[in-house]
């Protein structure tokens, strides 16, 4: 269920775009436990100028290479599973497609488990809610 | 006070983009109760690939014309308020501009009423709280 | 840490952008007191109809020269502060680069202190929460 958008320099192949999609999915696979082909990201280009990031604002060394994650996704993950989930997607991106560590930065949202709509005009989890929710959370009344 | 960003594929004619910016606005005044005017929405296009929705999740056969719907809103609208949204929502872009309902995804972000600046830098409705805030929400200390 | 987005009508030359995005800053660091070089923005373009208000709500009179400004900040500040950062803005961007009041809108989003990395894989504010934190807000379980 989370939600992505994924902001970074203009002018990059079609290639470098498609594996940062991947490795975010692929990271909140693995730290967030979402299920298969939970998948939905917008992924926009931005002229520079108009994706501003501090060079060094955090004792980071930003390039031209910086990128932008916002996941908006369900309230219940605690702090560890957070930190797991910054390290990871850091560390795919590193490999793949080769961003700097420094240059990535991650940005959360939480929303309810009343607050999606997949399709159909029917909130889902509240018809259904996850099953991680049902063991830690409650849903909201 | 419901801020909407639309996101959908590019290449449609202008009509298209009407049809929905004002069906979504029929549907929150229907649902939410927004007051006459209260239209404020960033509607965005997207080429192939970047706007990115798995096309099965959730049991959905989406298409090519898939398109996002995120509303930022007031806290306090219960589920069942939520859950008209939605369907009403999807029913009426089924029928103007005739979008199939598996391809409208509804994501909703709560904020709020201190959250909201309308203009001249006035937090208006902490002056001035909505009707419906008045009755069951409490305005934050 | 607050993280900005700024929306406005195509067509403005670049020092117009520059001073928008100058003029918001100077005014989370004099409202909000957030540190130097905390600069995070994306300044968006869209061409008409595409961004839309309506012209008239709240008893605005609002213009093709109408911007949104989005703010996402990390939860604990109380209204008042609020309120001055929503004056501040408009103040600032009266003057410089001439922007009507009527013209502004400005929305928050709260997230948590555990919300943001600002790079290298880590939960900066996990680690080091800021120091207005540490007096007043409590760091979520």
């Amino acid at each position: 269920m989370p939600l992505v958008r994924i902001s970074l320099q203009a002018g990059k192949p079609e290639s470098y775009r498609t594996a940062i999609s991947q490795q975010v999915y692929e990271a909140m696979r693995e730290t967030l436990n979402i299920p298969d082909g939970d998948r939905f990201q917008v992924i926009t280009e931005h002229s520079a100028g108009t994706l501003v990031a501090d060079p060094n604002f955090m004792g980071m060394k930003r390039s031209a290479g910086f990128i932008l994650i916002r996941i908006f996704l369900s309230r219940g993950r605690n702090i560890a599973t957070k930190q797991d989930l910054y390290r990871n997607i850091a560390d795919r991106l590193a490999k793949t497609p080769g961003i700097r560590p420094d240059d990535v930065m991650t940005v959360l949202t939480e929303v309810g488990l009343e607050d999606w709509s997949f399709g159909r005009g029917e909130a889902q989890y509240v018809l259904n809610p996850p099953a991680w929710a049902k063991q830690g959370d409650k849903l909201p009344a």
